[in-house]
């Protein structure tokens, strides 16, 4: 693989698949699973990225982890690249990222390790061991402000670290780190908080962006991204504008809305996205009266051929 | 069970016992783990909480997790309560939660979701759901200010919930929550944030906490839990100000150094703690030297007997 030109295919958007669990039971409705899928490659998605916070990741047992990246693989097919989530510790890490490598993945995102101590060069080893023990390259989230980007910069020559997924919202400092970092180690910089800050961090440096929007409303998240690379600025904040409240709708108590809003919007134009798992519950009325309203603002109305 | 009479029990020191890795391989050192259990037991601590922070519960598989939880049972063999820390997504923690009772464990501690989305009613049913699947009493570490503590009010009439380790070092806030749960439903409240805020706490109603220190110098923490329960504040303030030092080397780094320190400074006292696992590692030099200097300044020379 040459892990230069397979970088500069992460810059785009890295779609945030969510995981449909049925009403009833809480278990994994496959059947939406794949629908969903369908729906983000037929809608134009270049990149996938199953386990990722919104695809509830940390609701799942191990196992249900596995499988869901064994059947988007599947799924997908070869019509878009797929990065795993892969976390927790070094050991069980590994164990998932081989298991995504078996599966056909063509990479893995480590997640931010979620032990609550973590030192600099404690961050180094932890994502060192990860990547070198893997066949398939990785990307970083990188999401813990106390964390020194120095982590960043130590681990950049890595020939198989191909990407950083940042989510910290300090555009000064991802900045300096990304003007720091020699392009020669070919790192793919993606904006990892979505729509919201992509134009902040497109402005800095980055070349793609997360989304979970693409759940709901591709041809949106796509309007940004292709306005955000020709630096079509009235674009860009048109667009801005448009998505801002239901970013704002998934910001609300700390971020505790960010899926479930995702998944209520969907159910309301028709997608198959069920419900969350614990520890998010439903919409409470304030905020399901808000979402329909922004659905029925966006004129959301999806025809059986974009469905299937 | 009469859970009241065990909630009282809970009020003291719950010891965090550290896990013993090997320097080379990393693997758990279960001499080093037993001769731990032994040191605490022999120093009289009462209650021991395997898979806390500060035994690096995130760092380990799900596998030794299991492993640590039927050893400790064993090795404590009935002279302290064994309470053990579950987390990750309701089913695998009811699963880890199943094995503890198997054990024969006494009660669970539920970690904080590690899901990065929580609401209130989210939260209220993650641990609901836990705590009523399993058929020993459970404890709540509660630690993330964003979430309501009127999930601890809601949750507060469950028979089975016997405990908080509360960790959220806002006092107004705690105390008011303290007050407004009615006492009949015997919560055991647990400072959560150790001797550095316990007396605090205790101002407040708590009437135990957790403890780090007890792995090295458990006099100190007993001597400040003797002083708290007779208000005995010159004594209270005379320890405080002997073990800040401590405190404050493990709060280094956004808590990064907090277990580091610990078994560096177990392993300059000939206590067997080796290394800490990823994303911790070893001190820096000013760090080991601040630490040796504080052994010193403790006069912690450690006889044969008090060892084994």
């Amino acid at each position: 693989m040459n892990y230069a030109d397979f970088a500069r295919q992460l810059e785009t958007i890295n779609g945030i698949p969510i995981t449909a669990f049925k009403e009833d039971t809480k278990e994994i409705d496959w059947e939406g699973v794949k629908e969903n899928i369908e729906f983000l490659i037929n809608n134009g998605l270049k990149v996938v990225v199953p386990s990722g916070n919104t695809s509830e990741f940390y609701a799942m047992t191990l196992e249900e982890a596995k499988e869901t990246t064994k059947r988007i693989v599947e799924y997908v097919n070869g019509r878009a690249i797929v990065v795993v989530g892969i976390g927790y510790s070094v050991e069980t890490a590994i164990d998932l990222g081989k298991h995504a490598a078996d599966c056909g993945a063509d990479a893995v995102m480590i997640h931010m390790p979620i032990h609550p101590y973590i030192t600099k060069e404690g961050a180094i080893d932890y994502f060192k061991n990860i990547i070198e023990a893997l066949p398939i390259p990785s990307l970083i989230y990188f999401k813990d402000p106390h964390v020194s980007d120095s982590v960043l910069a130590e681990l950049a020559p890595l020939e198989k670290l191909v990407g950083v997924k940042y989510s910290v919202n300090d555009l000064p400092r991802f900045k300096k780190t990304v003007s720091d970092i020699p392009k020669e180690h070919n790192i793919a910089w993606i904006c990892g908080t979505a729509e919201k800050w992509a134009p902040y961090f497109f402005h800095a440096g980055a070349k793609g962006f997360t989304s979970g929007l693409v759940n709901i409303y591709p041809e949106k998240s796509l309007e940004l991204l292709n306005a955000l690379q020709v630096n079509d600025l009235e674009t860009v904040w048109k667009v801005w504008h448009e998505v801002l409240p239901f970013e704002d709708l998934r910001a609300k108590y700390n971020n505790g809305n960010n899926v479930v809003v995702i998944k209520e919007a969907m159910e309301l134009v028709g997608l198959r996205a069920g419900v969350t798992r614990e520890p998010v519950a439903a919409l409470n009325a304030e905020d399901k009266e808000a979402i329909g309203q922004l659905i029925k603002q966006w004129g959301l109305q999806r025809s059986e051929e974009v469905l299937s």
